[in-house]
């Protein structure tokens, strides 16, 4: 291998597993057994890593390790292995204030550039219960929770400045994860780029319109702006239904390897553009015309309550448990300061608001235009029915993000995505 | 000494000096002749360091040495000595764009925590020449160019998110200056605290009335916020009349040691902030009233043209010299898309005006209300004409922080610096 990879790397092979993590007690006695009886099995569904699951008499753990490049375009896009000591900070972060909403991490090797984490089982990944029509209720309670904890405690209400600095710096390093962000998300949509590609020829007048709107590049721009210099919280950074695993009853965020302090925003918006992308592609699922629509009817109301429930428990953590060097409640105390406060908290959370709607357009856009597409589309096969999906869903998407300051509330979003689902989908938007 | 100084480190002696500098052929050169003709004089007017001013046949240098505590307060408030190390950084990234307006560092000791630079000569601090009424007829011109070039370069506009994130890992290092920021610059003024002065007993109950305006707390609080999270460019950090350097045709920005990734407004807002206290300060140093009327109006052509001209600067840099992750020439060739751009400058630019001044109110109120004074009130004698400038500079500092979006522009600001300079001031605002 041509890459830069540390001395003592080297990719494990299935037939490695076993004896590695014999070697390591926690794992060892999660398993349960002897190492003999443990089957292993790669399943190679990321993009990015190798993954193993492993499973013994008493349970089982999930083994990821970084590979030097990116898979799914091959050993030309060389990306680092630190990105696994990334995704164990975050992962350890996000534990000690949601521990119910990420996998337990039971090992992190820094040379390796793996961990070893709880086998989430029966869990199945969100986006693919999402184009099977499944009803999570409990998903928008159990993510509005993660989501509150983990972006409150890690940003300048819920921690001192000298703590947030110090975390800050270490994640400072991880660029390249970024630097993957900043093209595929907030730029290459927008113009001509390599991997680009679109449901053709259905979209082709319609990426080219795209790739000369001004008001819309100007959008992604700022939102890109404030991408690299908002630094409120610890973010997982790819929030996506893609990287939930869920059950009826367990909510799990996974795959926080582009993790680092920026805007939280960018969290909430991942997931609620990737439901109103759910939403939108409900009609490329039916069998016949209206087969999905109490499903559609779900799906906005976990979009409603995701936003709802979150504003409540960020509020409620910032009136309980501030901990942070700002808006400390001494300053606060009389009846005519706490109104004070709490027109600074409505203006704070309209903010988040705002830019979660115009984080979540970027993050519909680029699923249509750009490089990394999503099964909810793909998995579409008559490409006129995709077309007509994925037009309704830009069309959301750059309401969402030149107009997002218009909309009242996340009903209104919701109003505006009915008003789209209904419109013929002419396929140059 | 208790506090925790690396191996090595001492305080240098006057005595100590010409030997230390005769070992640095840099500095020897400078200087110029032999060591034993070279004159040390300390000049003790830093709270934070010793600063020794040494010359030779040739030139002069200024040694700065950080001393592990708060001068001022004394040995009961320890301070890194690593903040030599970020006024070194700092000063030579400001030199790479703007070396005309900082002084040249010769030498950075990391161990005795000094930096060695030009002795700035016949330059004096710039509150003191405003005490005294001089015009200084490049300043705005000096200021406007130094802050749109340090603040332009560093910013995710003016170079790659790579880089920024590189140098911003370092800064996040900083945190116990910052924190002198926090505390002093945006809390302490609003609650009681030890240290906090003021003209007693005229303002006594000004400084109640303060302690209990929800909105004016509110307001700093949301600044606090900014500055701890808005990480949008390494600015200076303290950067008012006192770390100014001027004579009549030079200005240079001295003692960046409070540097770090923090929002733009901050260094714009200090500058702004303290001019305004120079200009309701003029009253206590007349001699008779109308006395400095005309340099009142001077003082506010100053403010005028340092907005106006850093506002045309940094948007010049940005048009012509983009190297950024963000705004992409391509993505904005044709007319429309032009158009659009300049909307997104234009908001851009407002925004930093709007911060510009609510920094500025916060700067203005802690030097009333505050631990440290600034010289344009405390050398006026009368504490009756001294707590009427102050209330006035209070006035204005509260319409800046809690009204900043009301004005359209910097010729509104000075209009209300008018009206406030004309009222009544009385003592209990």
């Amino acid at each position: 291998m041509a890459f830069d990879v540390p001395p003592g790397y080297r990719a494990l092979k299935e037939a490695d597993i076993s004896a590695y993590l014999s070697g390591i007690p926690a794992v060892s006695e999660r398993l349960g057994g002897k190492s003999a009886d443990w089957k292993v099995r790669e399943v190679g569904d990321g993009n990015l890593n190798f993954i193993f699951i492993i499973e013994g008499p008493a349970g089982g753990v999930v083994l990821k390790q970084a590979l030097p490049y990116l898979r799914l375009v091959g050993e030309s896009w060389p990306l680092p292995l630190r990105r696994a000591f990334f995704e164990y900070q975050a992962l350890t972060t996000e534990a000690k204030v949601a521990p119910r909403h990420v996998p337990k991490v039971y090992h992190f090797d820094e040379i390796l550039a793996l961990n070893v984490m709880a086998y989430l089982h029966p869990h199945i990944i969100l986006r693919k219960g999402l184009i099977r029509g499944i009803v999570y209720p409990k998903l928008a309670d159990h993510m509005a929770t993660f989501m509150a904890e983990t972006l409150f405690s890690t940003s300048d209400l819920g921690q001192p400045a000298a703590a947030k600095k110090k975390q800050m710096a270490t994640f400072c390093d991880n660029i390249e994860l970024c630097r993957i962000t900043e093209d595929l998300v907030f730029t290459d949509p927008w113009r001509v780029a390599d991997g680009n590609r679109w449901t053709s020829p259905q979209l082709d007048a319609t990426a080219v319109a795209v790739r000369t709107d001004g008001p819309w590049k100007r959008a992604a721009q700022e939102f890109k702006l404030k991408f690299l210099g908002e630094a409120q919280a610890l973010i997982h950074g790819d929030l996506h239904s893609g990287s939930i695993m869920v059950t009826e009853d367990d909510t799990r965020a996974i795959d926080p390897e582009f993790a680092f302090y920026g805007p939280i925003g960018y969290d909430v918006g991942a997931l609620i553009g990737n439901l109103y992308l759910a939403y939108l592609s409900q009609s490329g699922h039916e069998a016949k015309p209206g087969e999905r629509d109490g499903y559609r009817d779900w799906i906005l109301q976990t979009i409603e309550a995701v936003w709802t429930l979150f504003d409540q428990r960020f509020r409620a953590l910032w009136n309980k448990a501030h901990a942070g060097d700002t808006f400390m409640p001494a300053l606060f105390a009389t009846g005519p300061e706490q109104a004070a406060f709490t027109f600074a908290q409505d203006a704070y959370m309209r903010r988040l608001f705002v830019d979660s709607l115009g984080f979540g357009g970027c993050k519909m856009t680029r699923r249509i235009l750009g490089l990394a597409h999503v099964e909810d589309m793909e998995s579409i096969a008559d490409p006129d029915r995709r077309a007509a999906c994925e037009t309704r869903a830009l069309r959301l998407a750059r309401t969402m993000m030149v107009e997002g300051a218009s909309f009242a509330d996340i009903q209104a979003v919701n109003d505006a995505a009915r008003v789209v689902q209904h419109e013929a989908a002419k396929v140059s938007a």
